[in-house]
Formats: structure tokens, sequence, C-alpha cells
């Protein structure tokens, strides 16, 4: 039975399957960097106020320093007896400095103190999960240069639609991908607040400066209500939405290059240092990276759903179930950027197939707007052009001829509009060209999209 | 049977159950007013662009204008064979005007029109949401100042930890709605896009002007890449992520108003007007509004889950299953402005019991922190003080003692460096006072809050 | 402003926009019928146990009988102020009748008449999500007949794996619609319990008899708590859960059929009545009843985590919360019921294209496991046959020639086993049959399956 | 790098990023015991079969067994390049008896495999949660004797309603979490159903028999269809689902005890030991572990919502994705038996407080139901008597004067039909045993319900 920082009024020791069932040490041992960093701080602003003095500062300041090398060699012991994070980093430098140490708690409460960790941690976290994002955004804008001109299919309800440029189809993920980055920095705004100092709940009747320590530690911003800044984890929820969002992304990436490496589209071929095989098909090459993105989607998803459960009808302010919050987000952190690194690392290990590609525009009656804006340039008016083409095209499905492939007599049979040039206007290459309102998909305005993306990237 | 806008290629007419199975008309019929003034701008863009005539143009508008009239009061059938709202407004305007009706459609799609209109909806809603929030903040502002210097128990763990101020207590509320507030205004800047013009998925070959059409609709932007405005909903994903945070707030505040209206708290009396009774139990006054509220919460999750779990794995571009988005949206919206809308006409029909909060800081040991506090500020190590009271406090529980109603020699007992100076000391007034730390619970300081508070909202 | 059942103790009268808040009559009404239902049988025990006469209880009835002709064809004024469906049917009954309504509501409480009301209600709704289910079962029976011996690829993956029989994979959806079909007959146990007469929360003090009442309205069962009886949800929660996984197999059966329409895959054609096309490309023949089906799947899935969230952490007994329990319930009822209704009309509409689905038999290397098998057989261990077997994969890749078109010579070349009798071993017809073991997907084992379903559905 | 099972066709080595991201050994390690149980029948089955000699198999047996023991004593290495635990045992296998061991694979794929062990997981531990279930159920029981005969308020939306039996209120949680129990008892039907045959999804070659597999593994029945078996997970979203409604009900259960827990309620005392205190605050003690299970419901519901949506959409048969169904079936595995273990130790260490819970039958009007009910059975209508009452509480509200501190005189002001012998009629007991209706909360009542449920549980 351990020592408890709260042992006075109890008069029994805590029950050994309590301490197990209660501790978080597993989870939070994470946060020990930035539970150190932050009691440095924590500790010169005292001095600073001279609420300890120097001596006692640098006392608690290396004895901390030590406590972290130990920790990152590996030289540290972690029991449940210990409760989290805090409590062994403070017990070991009791054991460490003696009893100067027992100064550290002065003016904080371990409530300010998670969420101080909490908030170090997540901002961190969150540049990472940035500069992720704009790897992967490189990497697009790399491939959309890369297969510049190439011609693909663009698909509606899983349906040939109309033709579209490859670069075209990438530069859509690069769009969402800019989206995620921008909520992951507006919610940086709300994490990168500084809440120490708000102690338990109330403030404290040290004399402390919460802007001094703000500036320690490279906070823009104080807290400026005690018992929100140790009750709210709102900054964790919209942390793990924004995931969730990137996520849905990725998990849409992942759809079509699964889909796309399957016999039936055979548009991609992923490398096999990014594939898997089969113990039993001796032919089997499986896209395993796309398909755990996918699923892992789910799992970003449910700890979501976990946090805001949690703090569903939470009263002001602390309560334990809050300790319910860091494994959802450490899972949600570690999910999301395993998934931004492998898609980091396996995109430009993905062959386009361009032949394949392109011969998608070909078939499906893909290029049926076209003709329906052929009649509409000849004046018909829209919807009567789409009426005359769709029987074009019921006349197409049923004696086995795409547009392209019919005569001039047979089309004219659905309009005397048709003449000659109608098939030049409905060449892929035409067709997509023709396409040039602003966010197209004509060759220039992809190049031109692609030029900007590079600019908004620095490269 | 009616004509559909695509029945060219169709053998079969559309199965009945099907119309009924795949129409909208009945949840998106909310969108007719974004839908039509889109149309309009639209019209507008095309005349200017010489891609229809004025004339034709000015009739479109004015047939528009005549729905709109026909909509709002009343006069307009709909039916599950006309699908959704776009083509039920298509249809009434081509029975008005005639064939020019049919030039309306000219360089759009369904695609992009619903996407337009959803976001034409969504950024009024989040200024809805906004305003409304701003309305909250201000009522607690004055919440705050009328119940000035009323004191009670702050609470962790549900458990009376430390006194603090009702007004301190009520503005971590406001802290929480501030930041809500900033996740719906930061959500604006990706709703506030304009994709029209998108076409289908591929953009249009008709010489349109989307910055004009974004000029006469108000938008500061247009969407960069065509597929990806038709393809994706991220922003439907973000404005109820937001509103889920914001009922978590809700669910928070209510749970409390309904402990709060316990015969054991007896903290408020909500006014009769704003509760109800039993059909069986003729004392009963229940706090049903804070009931539904934080049931209301679930909702709002689960509209969440359902447009993330929606979105996920779906291929470029558009899919019909993005229909559904649209359900839990407008439930969110109906459901976020509703409880906001009924808490700004709740909160000034509660009475708080000032005293019953004031006698909450007179028992349970509230003040023991202090009492630690005080041996510290005479030298104790803080750990070391928190000992001597936790004994102290087993000593009062034992005896049926608080401690202010202890004597000097009995405190002694628990450590000697308590002297007569310590029942001023432990004074609630002087507690709350002396928590001066920024954002604590010191009177002058929570003064200080609500002040700038009133900056904030220009009061 | 009406006059409410509890209007004794209260000062002032209900804020209007709390009546609209609070107002649950557009949702509840549906429950009419089981309501009236109810209250007949609770009049009929009444009077039988003497608690009423039985002139008043026929009073009541014959007033309840014509409230409900009066609702069904469409005479019944709903209005906000009456909360309820219960007062609705009580107040038109006190205005039919007079003063003996009054009596309607001994011995009974809103609480377990509601109770009552979604417990009908759902018992009632699971018997028909049980007929449309065994519908589905006996439609996907009737497909694995008339394809008969159809062969295709099996996937796992999405890619090839090994062929099977068409009629294989339909049977793999039976058998997931059979275990959803037990789930909801489980379910119901737990739902067909009679609630009546527990009153508020404590019973009632009336000698009434509900063995009596659970036998008028045909419940095997009377609940044994009154406080649970009026507290719990769990079975509406279990209801949404059967849902969800039976939304989740469609899903999966939804997004086969998208695929299979794809160009790419061209699997199968549903019929036009049962796609829609496209206002923009007259090509287009879409999907959307499997779209929106799997579409859909977030809304069921929502519902569920809304109704977990709105349960957790309530405190014993009722709580207004729980009136939000019916919006999702009911969204799941119509949605399952739409979902499984359509697909019960649209699988007949489906045809499969069978010589395509064979050529996917014949390409990708599907016949390497048998390969595999073949060289096992021929005694080499099954790990060193995959690796052999891995290498001829690689060499065919390499080569553009699948296994069946390689010579002995060049197959010999991976193993001296193989002989001239391999190409029969790989012929897809020898592959399927050969996969004999229970469950597999050789041609006698679909049969009797096949004949074994039809026995369990009784055709 | 590592030796694949699937090398042959591959022209790279896995690279070294995608053996972590794709390797499940860290989170599948626990399937160890089933996995060589499993695998030891099928070494019978085959041996049996005369597929293999009976020599190797158990050479096989004697191997795996030996593993067994390795793994067990913490002699066993783990590594990612070997990505799950059945490559791991395989691989040791080899390793230990050579050549023989790859016969074990002979028949079965990892896809079959996996089911197999899950579902011998998983009724594994379904039946330990049974377990737990009933032991709570007995503690439960055990209580309400012990406290029989204790009164205390019920409530509904957490205000005072009618007085009730602590062991009314105790046992209303012995009903649910017998249907818990009975719902877990149901989904093992669909549990226990034995996969193992199905090989990678088309079934075998080989002459199993998999109905012996059934019996040497204890399953009653054998799946149907090779596809469902390798491509389901709904028995795990069954089990979680299970789970939820189970946090659910502990949720609630820790929701009252957290309120009974507060001075405000002070209806109950955890002792010492099942409690923890506040680094800050020394009179602290906090319901840690109610607040911990409470926090850990959204847990269990986030990996529901993780499995739906990792479900959803999933193209037959086995897709990768599959493999993320572990961690959260595992989470809630470890969360949800950890909550009912801490409960089953914790509920013997709570003191209820009788006085105090006596109380609070005194004030708020508790017996105003009865007031009304006494009319009633003096021959005025229910609502009359309500409305009576109501205006009678109004009255004592406004007087300070609750019901039985009111004089016959007082209260024959609202009704002329109240005597003297409504003084009897309002005490407490009294109350609460009229309340003899089947299920209610009379003494009688609720001894007989504690009796049945001893008879239940077998005591």
């Amino acid at each position: 039975m351990s020592e408890k920082p709260w042992d006075g009024r109890f008069q029994e020791s805590t029950d050994k399957a309590v301490e197990v069932f209660t501790s978080s040490i597993a989870v939070d041992s994470r946060l020990y960097r930035h539970d150190i960093e932050g009691s440095m701080a924590h500790c010169r602003m005292l001095a600073k106020q001279g609420i300890i003095t120097n001596d006692e500062a640098e006392k608690m300041v290396a004895g901390l320093a030590k406590i972290k090398g130990d920790i990152e060699s590996g030289h540290f012991a972690y029991s449940d007896s210990l409760e989290d994070i805090h409590m062994h980093i403070e017990s070991a430098l009791t054991q460490d400095i003696g009893e100067t140490a027992k100064k550290l708690h002065t003016a904080r409460s371990r409530n300010d103190q998670v969420a101080l960790d909490i908030r170090m941690y997540l901002r961190e976290v969150s540049r990472d999960v940035i500069a992720l994002l704009k790897d992967i955004r490189t990497i697009l804008v790399t491939l959309a240069e890369k297969h510049d001109g190439v011609v693909m299919a663009g698909y509606t309800h899983l349906q040939r639609a109309q033709p579209v440029l490859l670069s075209h189809h990438l530069m859509a993920y690069y769009e969402m991908f800019k989206r995620d980055e921008e909520r992951f920095t507006d919610g940086l705004k709300r994490i990168n607040v500084m809440p120490l100092g708000s102690a338990a709940l109330a403030g404290t009747t040290y004399p402390i400066d919460r802007a001094y320590t703000a500036e320690l530690l490279d906070f823009p911003k104080v807290s400026a209500n005690s018992m929100d800044s140790v009750a709210d984890r709102d900054f964790i929820i919209e942390f793990i939405s924004a995931s969730s969002i990137c996520m849905m992304h990725l998990s849409r990436f992942s759809e079509e290059l699964i889909l796309w490496s399957s016999s039936e589209f055979a548009f991609v071929v992923i490398s096999d240092a990014f594939t898997t095989g089969s113990s039993i098909m001796p032919q089997k090459k499986n896209p395993d990276i796309p398909e755990l993105v996918r699923g892992k989607t789910g799992r970003v998803y449910g700890n979501l759903m976990s946090v805001l459960t949690l703090m569903k009808s939470l009263p002001m302010t602390y309560n334990r179930d809050m300790q319910e919050d860091k494994p959802p987000l450490f899972d949600t952190v570690d999910t999301l950027t395993a998934c931004l690194d492998i898609y980091r690392r396996m995109l430009p290990n993905i062959t386009f197939r361009e032949r394949r590609l392109s011969e998608t525009t070909e078939t499906g009656f893909i290029n049926a707007t076209d003709l329906a804006d052929y009649l509409a340039s000849k004046g018909l008016p829209f919807r009567d052009a789409h009426e005359a083409v769709g029987r074009t095209v019921a006349y197409g499905l049923g004696n086995g001829k795409e547009l392209q492939d019919m005569t001039v007599a047979e089309l004219k049979g659905f309009s005397p509009l048709i003449e000659d040039d109608v098939f030049a206007f409905l060449e892929t290459r035409n067709i997509i060209d023709r396409r040039i309102s602003q966010g197209g998909t004509a060759t220039a305005n992809v190049r031109e999209a692609v030029a900007q993306a590079k600019r908004d990237l620095g490269l």
C-alpha cells in the first residue's frame, strides 16, 4: 500500500482492485514530457514571484530534468499505486531531492496540471498532423504534375459520367486535405490557451503570474475562467471531430484505391512493397493499406462518440469521468498520424495505368452530355437536347454502338441539327478542354490549379 | 406517371414505390428560397455572359419570384413524382412561362445546384446560431451582474470543493458558449464558398462567370475544384460537430439546473411558466425544459454519427447516398436552435435561492483547502499541510464539527502553527476574495471578467 | 391557454414557447391506436375488478372506439397545448362522454401508459420486420434456384479469389437475414412484457389485475418491478441495434449491387423501373435504390447512438428526456421497413449477366489455389505448393498467360509434379464442385442449402 | 525481412513501415489459446479423415502444446514481421517440429481460422460476463434483504415523487441486469457456431469433417455458408451492443451513487477503500469508481460505433478492414468486465444511511398522490382529486406546511371529503404498503420479488 497525496482524512487504505481500476498511468505516461516542462515553467514562475526561492526552483528544475532523462532512457518504474503520471513524477522528485519537492505543487492542482499537459500535447500533435497533411498535399501536386494530361472517366453514382483529367481527380483530394488542415489550424486557437493557475477549480491565493508561465511555455493566451479551465474538454472533441472528417476523406481515397486495384477497374498497381498476399491463394495481391485505413475510420468515429458521450451531462467542474478522455484521444492521434504517414509513403508507390484510364472514356456513352451541349449550342433548349441524346443512347445500347461509332445519318435520326463536326466535338480531349469554367477539368485550368497549389505550398 | 428530366434512354417508367422511396421533396422543400435565389443569380449571370438573352433572364426571374410567392402563401403543390425541390420549381416555371424555363438549367446540374442551396441555407443558419449564442452570453452576463457577490459551493466530483461566486460559475458557461460561437464562425469560412458552375462534376463548357454569381449571392469565394465541389459534405459534418459540442455544453448546464431544482439541492426555482406538472402526482413541478434539452443532446450526436457514416468510403463524386445528408442536418438545426431559443427564454425565469447557495459554503469542510493554504503560508510544505488538514477533517467528521466550529486548541492539536487569525482566514468571503489569480473567483476578478464580457458583447 | 392535467399547484400558466418545445404530439400521434386499445383493456380490467362500474366501462370503451374512428377518418384536431397523444384522447373522451372519462386514468399514469403504448407498437413493428425479412429470404432462395449453376468470381479484398456459384453468394445474404430475423425474434421476448399498473413509479393502491390486462392485450408476461417498468428503454435500444445490424447487411448488399452495376463490373442490370437518370448526363442510369439504402444505414446508426446517449446516466425513474426516445425509434422503423420493402420489390427486377459473371472466373489466376491444392494432393506440403504457384503466377503476369493457358512444360518448370491432368483440375466447374465441405460452394452443397432454406421457410 | 506465407508472386519485399502498419500481433496475441486449441482440433480431424497421418497429428498437437506453454510462461517472442498470432504460432511450430508443421494449414485459411478464434474467445467471454451479472444480481438481492423495510423517496424528473422501499429501488437494477444477462445468452446462440472449414471463402476440397471439429471444440452448430462464415462479424456487433446496454444500466446506477454520495443527497457512504481523495482539497472523498464507470460508458458506445462503421458497405467476403474488429471488441470486453467486477466489489462496501433516506419521505409533499387517492377512494374522480390536492400543495408551499402538518380544518378547505382518517392514510409505511399491485412497492410484494429472485438464482 502506497502513500496517497490525500491520505489524511481516510481511515482505510485503498483497495488494491480500486488502485488498478482507477489508475491511468498506463495511458497518461505518454504525457511525461509535457508534464515535466509544465512543472519547470511553474517552478520558474513561482521563483520569479518570490513564492519559492531561486535555489528551490533550481533544485526542482534540475531534479525534473533528471527524471525526464530517466524516463527517456527507460530507467523509470511505473506503478498503479501512484495513479497517474503527475504523482509518479512528484514522487520521484521527492525521492531525489527530498522535502523541497513538495513545494512543486504550490498554487496548482492536478486539475489544472492535466489540462495543461493535454493542451501542450495536443498543440504539438496538431502541428504534426498539419505537417503530414502538407506532405500529402505536396505528393498529390507532384502526382498531378507527373500525370499531366492523362484522361479518365469521372464518376457519379459509380457510373461513368464525364471524362476528366486524372490530375483533376487528384486535386479534388488536395482540396479536401487543405480544408482538413484549416480545421486543425482553427482548432489550435482553442487548444493553445494556458490553464495553469486555475488550481482545483477556483483559482489560487498565491500571487502567481499566469502570463509569465504562458510566456515560458509559449502560449499566446491565458484561460479566462478557472472553473471552465478545469471542467471542459471541448478542444479535445473538436480535435477528434477534425480527425474524423480527415479520416472520412482518407476512407474515400482508400475506397477508390481498392476499387482501382480490382481486376475490374485495374486503374492502378500498388507496388509489391505496399501490398500483401494470401496464405491460401497464391495469386492474391491485396490492397491492405487502403483497406486498413478505411477500416480505421470507424475507430476514429468511435473515439469521437466516446468523448461526446463522456462529457454529456457532467456537472461542473472536474469529474473523474474525464480521465477517460485520454484513451480515445491518444488512439485518435495514433490512428490518424499512422494513416497519414502510411499514405505519404504509399502514394508515390502507386502506378497509374494510363492506357486503361484512357479506355474508360471511350465507352459507356460518357460523351453523351457533350452531344447534348452540342445540340444546345445549336439552339435546342438543353432539356430537349438531353431528351434527344437519351434516345440516341437507348439506340446505341440496343445496337452496341457508342455515339462516336454512329454515322451522321444515324445521329441525324435523333436530331437534324447534328452535322459532321460532331465527331471532333465528341473527342475526349476536346470534351475535357472545353470545360474551362473556373474549377473545371480543362487542361489549362488544372495546370493553373496545380501551379496555385505549388505557390500555396511554397514549392 | 410524371415526366422525368432524364426519360430519354429509359424504356420503362419508374416504379411508383421507387418514386416514393427516392423522393426527397418532403425534406428538401425547406430549401425553396435558397434554390430560387440561387437560380435568379444564375439567370442574371447567364444573361450578363450572353448565354441567354436579357429578356429570357427577366422572364425567368419574374417567374421564379412568382413561385416563391406561391410557396410562401401556401399555393404550391408538392408531389413525390417530381423528386426534389429543384424539379418542383423548374416544373412550375415551365408551366408558368413555357419553353424559356428549360434554359434555366443551362451550365449547371442538380449536383452543384443542391451544393449551392445547402451552403446558402447553412450560412444563414450559422448566423442565426451565432446570434442565439450571443443572446445567451448576454443573459449570462446579466445574471452574473444581478447576482454579484452571491457565494455558493463549487464542486468537483459532485462533492463540495471550494467556495465560488455564483457569477463565476455562470461565467464558466459564458466562456463555453463563446468558444461555440467561434467554432460556428470558423466553420462559416468553409461553408461560405460558391460551388455553382461545377456542373455535374467536371465544370461546364459555357462561358460562365462564377465570380459574378458569387458576387450576386454575396459569397466571398468560389470553389476551386469541380469534382470536390459536388462530392464533399465536410462542411455539414463540421457544422453538426460544432452543434454537438454546443449541445454538450447545454447538457451540462441542463444537468446542473435539474440537480439544482431537486429538493436536495434546492438552489433554483424555475418559474411555473417554464415547468410542467404530473397527471398523477399533484405536488410535482418538473424541470422539463432542461430535461428535454439534455435528452435532445443524443439526437444531435446521433445526427453527427449519421452523416459521418453516410460519407464514409463514398467514391468520387456525387452519390445518391448524399441525399441523406439533409434529414440529419435539418434535424440538427431545428434541435439546436429550439434548445438555444428556449434557454434564452427560460434563463431569465430562474430564481436563484441565494440563502441556500450561501449555506452550501458553511458545511462539508469546504474551507479545508484554505486551512492548508494557511499552514503553507506559515511555512509548512503544502503536501504536509494537506495531510494535517486531512486529519483535522477526519476529526471533525467524527465529532460533527466543521473547521470553523473548532477551538484554536483543538486545531492546534493538528498543527501548532494555527493561531486565532485562522477564523477570519476561513470565512467564505475571504476565501473567495483571496483567489485573485487571473481567472480566479475573487469578487474583483469576476467583476472584471463581467466587464470584459460586456465590452466583448458591445454592451 | 389550455387546461393542464396538473394545474392545481401552479400559479402561472405555461409559456406558449414551452408548450411548443415540450409537445410531442407531432411525433407520438402515431401511437393513437395502441393508446386506445390499451385504454380499452384498462377499462375492462377496472370494471372486472369493480373499480369502476360496467356501465362506466362500456361508456368509455364506446367513446374510445369513436375517437379511434375520428382519428382514422381524419376528423380529429391536434394541438401542442394538449402535449401528447394520451392527453388528446382523454380530452376528447371528456368532451364526448363527460365526467366519466376522468375515471379512465384511475390506477395508471402516463409513465406506465406510454411504456405500454411503445411496447404494443414495437411488438407489432417487430413482427412486420420479421415478415419482411422472411419475404427477402424467400426471394433470395428463388433467385438462387433460378440461377442454379451460374459461376462467378468470389472475392476477398475485392480481388478475385476463388470461383463460386452465384447462388452460393446469394445464400450468404440469406444467412445474414436469417440471423437478423432471429435477433428481432429474441428482442420480442423483452418487448412483449406488460407494464401497465406500474403507475407513476411505485405501483398503485387500486386492486387491479395486471394479469387480466395482459391477457386482454395478448401479453405473455407482466413486468416485475414498477420502477424498472417506467424507467427503462433498453428494449428500444435492442430493437434499434438489431435494426442497425440489419442495415449493415443491407449496406453490404447495396455496395455489391452498386459495384455490380458499374461499367467495370457489369454483373447486373437493375431494371429501368428501379433506377433513375441524370438531369444533365443523358446516358446515366444510376443504382439509386442501393445507394439510398447504403446512405440510410448511417441514419439508423445515428438513431442508435441517439437513444444510447439519451439513456446514459439518467437516474431512476422516469425523466422527461425519455420523450426523446420516439423520434429515433420511429425513424428507425420507417427507414428499416422502407429499405426492406424496396429491396423486396427491387430484387426480382435485377438481371444477372451470366456470361459476364462466368468470364470473371477465367482471368486473374483465380484457379491458383487449386493448382496449389493439386500439388498438395500429389504430396507437396501446402505451404510449398503455395510458393511454387506464387512463382507460376508471377511468370504468368509477366508473360500475359493465365495458368490454363500455359503448357505442361511451362508448368513443370515450377513443379515437376504437374501433369496433363492439371487442366481438367483447373476447370471452373470442377474447382467449384470439389468444394464439398459442409457449407462449401460445390453445386450439390448449394442445392442442398437451397432445399434446406425452402424447408425452413415452409416453401 | 521475414519470409511471408505468400512470397511467391511478389518481386519486392514488404516495406518495413507496411509491416508495422498492417501488423495485428500486439492486439491479437490475446487469442493465442483459442488459436492453439482450434489448431489442435483441426489436426485431430485431419488425422481422423486420413488427410494427415496420426503421427503427424500427434507431432503437431504436441508442438502446439509446447508453444502454448512457452507463451504462458513468457518464453515467446513476438515480431511485427510475422503479422498476426496465426503466423507466429505456425512459424514457431515449423521451427520446433520442422516440415510437418506446414501441413497444419491444410484445408483451412486464416479467414476461417480467425473467425474460429474470435468465436471461441467470445463465447468464453460471454459466459464470464453472464457469471459477473449473476454475481451482481446476487449482491443486489442480498442488499435488498439486508435493507428490508427501509423507506426512501422514489423520484421522477429527479423530483421526489412517491415513497418506495430501498429494496424495491435496488430490485429495479436487478431486473435490468437480468435482461442484460438474457441478451448475452441470446447472443451466444449466434456466437457459438463453428466456422472452420469455410477456408478462404468457398469451402475446401479436402474431405474434412466439420461436425467432428465442432464436436471436439464443443460447438453445437456448424456454419451453413462458407462465404458468410468468413465475411460477417454481426455476432461481434451484437455482443458490443448488449455490452453498451449493460453499460447504460451501469451508468444509471453510477449516476445515482454519485448523486447519493453528494452532501445534498447524502444517501450513501462508499467506504474509504473504494473512494479516493484530492491532492489539493483535504476534505474531499470522491466517488471515483462510479464516476469512472459512468465515463467508460462512452468508451463502449464508441466501440459499438466503431465496428458498425467498420462493417458498413464492405463487399463480400473478407476484407482487411475486418482486422480492425478486434481492438474495439477487446476494449469492450476489458471495460465491461472491469466495470462489473469493480461493482461486484464495491456494492457490499456501500453504507445506506437509512435515517436520511427515511427523511426524504417526510417533505416535498411526496404523499400528495395518496391524498388524491384518498379523495378518489371517497368518490371524487381522480382528475378532480388531483386538482384539489394541487391547490392544497400550493397552499402548503406558501405556508411552509407539509400535508401531514395541516389540520383537518385546513385540509377540509380544499375538499370536504377529508376526515381524521387522512393522517394514517398519509403515513409513509401505509402509502408504501397500499401499493400492492403486482410489481408495486408494498413490503409484501418486494419480499416476494426478492424471494423469487433467490429462487431464480438458485440461492
